[in-house]
């Protein structure tokens, strides 16, 4: 590399299947911004959907986009107006950003902001990149003692979070989760932490819910043919009794409907994983018991989370992720399996 | 009728379309019960349900059962153990009475309990008889300022405060009623009185949108033909914006998926009506907007509700129902209209 | 006045007893900032008493500062970046706007933020003036029904609102509000628009418990040398119970008492009114009956305000406050009675 | 012992310093109790109270009075109709049970309810006996992985429990304890349980905390002479930033004060430790700060508290306490140390 020519390589897709490698000009921070250099990005099932395929549902790539949003780096440079930072300082970053003080920003819901900027979601560029700018009041320092690695893994840990949170998750909670991906084991770490008494989860794949063993289920159920209500009976023995809360990472349809018959009446069901658009459910079943039915949208007020231990425990959870070769036996559509990671230096 | 042999006489359903009225034996109230002699009784849609197919859903007649539960009458006798109360006062029945203090009543969704007793729920008697005994904890007394026949709707008028509640209104909402049988304008008069800015209520019937403009709609909306998308920006162009709640009075299943379009995000939709046992609906679209979805089953805790102006409002809601001659316009399977009251004297 | 200089004719304090109208320049509106004409500013208490000491506790006039915070006024020019509001649009103004995207403001409590501008709390100027700039994100159209008037004391009613969602006020519950001043008069009027079933007002003055009464307080009771458990006992006997909310306005350390005497267990007392920095009271008497003690500082989210009926009430409530010739038989030491509106034009 | 005569060897406390080991009949129960052989049941500092002083506060020994709440035992009888519980199951017991259902059980508060029945309160006898009778509906079946000691302590740990619950600790909170008691550890246990990030403890005395630091303090802090302010000003360079959450355990006046300033704005203050009848606190600093202040009153809807972990540790922390002999450096006055168990056999 030239001394002379400051790069900032850039990993960028123009269309399904064209992925491109870039050299970006490197940005200017506004008087809210920082610049970063990027130390470890995440690869998201998301980032690897844009590549292949071009759109996620009604999010398309029309323009050349940056990939990444799970990502630590290291502060270059700070706008006029940033107090909290410095250059040389550590961060996550938060990638979902707000652009106006609306209503949802107002009230504490930031995620539901219809004008946020959200990193690698069209048209907003990502940060597997070299260099990059980031809204400063997004930005959060990391304690010495947690890694870039650690750092980066953050954002998928803020989903688990944000999903326990809208279940309302509490000391002794019995809870199923369906989905032994890398989302669904964030999910039961943070259950645990929470203070779930038992947790038990159900996945396809036996090398998944091997994983979940490893990351603390108390129980995981292996699922081949049975019915709805087959799987919702075998989690209530397992548990002794129905689960408070279900929290469904897969998106699949005879999952959500496993998860209303399985949930205790007056507890919660919390939709993480994503299906298709109309969805056959028992919900009367849901509604006579008081079953309440949340889904979530990214995650907000999730820059707590930089507890060690959990930050651990979530690339703990997230290595060998890679031996995951396909997706075909893989009950959870929207969080592939393939997320990993990379350290741009 | 000889003086000497005391009466009860008692409207009893043997079986589909066999209704009777027979002479029951006068109860003998247990140490924790009072004797009640019954003056004003709602006759529910259930109550015609029931006579009319011996069932609702899983609930079957199987041996005769007094009908009634919208209810309320003068204790003429107390068990050992009633403090409360004392013969001659005037109560409104909460036809729901705890059999076991199991984790449901601990944590006040006694509701829940699947051991829980209810007027003419098979096999449970109801009070549609002269003199009826009742669990005294859920006998209240009724303020000198409410009638008897405002006393029997409290149980009417409950099932909208638990929609209203669970629903979360609160000052300043805009919401949205789907349905304007008696359970949909209950819901409109309790979603005012918690301080909603402005209600529209949809339904098929004209007659019937004009008794929700009387009791407090800001909006009514008749629908015919549209789409849930549709009706959901229909609702939006109204209110000046989309609603925070929708409360679902009607059970069909293009109304809740109207609902669901309907809502803002972060917002609740309350299913009250109720449909087949599954139902298709955009569960994305109300996941990825965080709508969440909540159903009720009866209600818990709304012995509050000796609020004199709304009980008036009630009745006045009620008033005229019985011009519904049929369901057959009507889009609330679960709540027909022909409910009207009896004094049983 | 010569026709080619453009006037800003204001209202500043330059320190206790010092208060002039001086004419400033118009000010130039930022990117994210609106231009407004003002129209009608109420005269808060606190621009009284800055006028009078210079001061409110910690809060020093330490420069000259324009008075004023319950505004409206027209909008007459807009930042670049502003897309809800335009030229001749009619607004309330929130004088409390945000500087930093903090903690605070992320989870929706932004009244807490410590670095936020508020409207004549110094160093901030206040908008008792012509022309006035504001964050356009804190700016409220108003309805065509919502007079000037009306909308400038959406301000005063935001503190009734805050006070009564931070106690949780619900359909059905008894309210017992300590003082009758200006902010008594809306919490109870947000009380009863919230569903409370009864309201009891106290205070020693009787002109002030008569407009108590006129703006919907079920029960008023004229305090005088009542010892704080008398006054809780009266208030008991006046509701038929305890109250489940206490609203203390006054800041009277008695009134204090009162209010951890009065209030059922279980409930909540919220601390509007201020008194000294240290208060004696019986901390055990609320604890061990887990009556619950909530200050406000402010208020945040209020902007769902535009309830007509409420504005109304609020001008209704403020009529006649000038008659209020002294404070001296006042306990509402905070919120002193010569609230009143000016019109700028 | 005679064959013919069957013992019940209670520990009966008739006055200040008037303790007796009486033989008491065995109880029959009645059709919804449980008569159990009674295990293990701790010594509470409330015991040694009423024992040393005949009285705590208004709860006075009028007439003889067996002592113990803290205790678990082995079902030997059950009532007609108790159905969820036979001889041999082992249980651990709600000391606190239903008499009426009142208002306060209905909405799942049953601790407020002022006719509960309560272990060894004045009248009430407790059960440091061999044969108790017991509502069955709060006799809990242990796990097999949990034993009668931990079965036992599960009472003191729902102290915990409850305070936690009331501060709504969660996920990343950092916590502020005071007092290192037998009280002041659970609290300390299930804060970390729930989440919180962090905790720091402070005590006058190095062995408490010394435990406290064993059983998981983060931070452990000893105070001597320090203002309340300077205690605040400690806990937050300890934690990096002010708590979320300060849960105070000693009652003593200064503490509650340090609570008062330690707490971050829009925090809670959970008060354990109870102190004289009046305190004296800044008020005006929590209120206008919005810092929430909450009592605890026992505790209810704890009986899901078997995580075995939870157990385990809470008797690691009572192990050793009878090393502390005596509360004279012991700024917990409601939560003497004496605590220690006896097996009844």
């Amino acid at each position: 590399m030239a001394a002379a020519k400051p790069e900032n390589l850039s990993l960028v897709v123009h269309g399904p299947g064209d992925l491109r490698l870039e050299n970006y000009p490197i940005p200017e921070p506004g008087p809210n911004e920082v610049l970063l250099r990027m130390h470890s990005v995440g690869i998201c099932g998301s980032d690897v959907h844009y590549w292949q395929h071009g759109r996620i549902g009604d999010f398309i790539v029309k323009k050349p986009m940056v990939l990444g949003h799970e990502a630590s780096g290291t502060v270059v440079k700070v706008g006029s107006l940033v107090k909290h930072l410095k250059p040389g300082d550590r961060v996550a970053i938060e990638p979902g950003a707000l652009r106006e003080m609306d209503e949802f920003c107002k009230i504490g819901r930031y995620n539901l902001s219809p004008s946020i900027f959200f990193c690698a979601t069209p048209p907003d560029d990502g940060n597997l990149c070299r260099f990059y700018k980031h809204n400063a009041d997004f930005c959060y320092k990391l304690p010495d003692n947690v890694t870039f690695e650690e750092g980066a893994l953050i954002e998928p840990l803020s989903v688990g979070i944000h999903a326990c949170r809208r279940a309302g998750i509490t000391l002794g909670n019995k809870v199923f989760v369906c989905g032994a991906g890398p989302i669904g084991l964030v999910t039961l770490i943070v259950a645990k932490a929470m203070g779930a008494a038992q947790v038990v989860v159900t996945d396809l794949s036996a090398t998944r819910l091997s994983k979940a063993k490893e990351v603390g289920a108390d129980f995981v159920l292996q699922i081949s043919k049975e019915s709805p209500k087959e799987i919702a009976s075998k989690v209530e023995d397992l548990l002794g009794c129905k689960p408070e809360v279900t929290i469904e990472c897969s998106g699949v349809e005879l999952s959500i409907q496993a998860g209303i018959y399985a949930t205790r009446s007056g507890g919660t069901l919390v939709l993480v994983g994503l299906g298709s658009e109309m969805t056959t459910v028992p919900l009367v079943h849901a509604a006579t018991r008081e079953v309440d039915i949340k889904g979530v949208f990214r995650y907000c007020n999730t820059s707590f989370q930089f507890i060690s231990q959990l930050c651990q425990k979530t690339v703990a959870s997230y290595n060998g992720s890679q031996n995951y070769s396909s997706n075909k036996d893989c009950p959870d559509k929207t969080q592939p399996a393939q997320t990993t990671q990379t350290s741009f230096s």
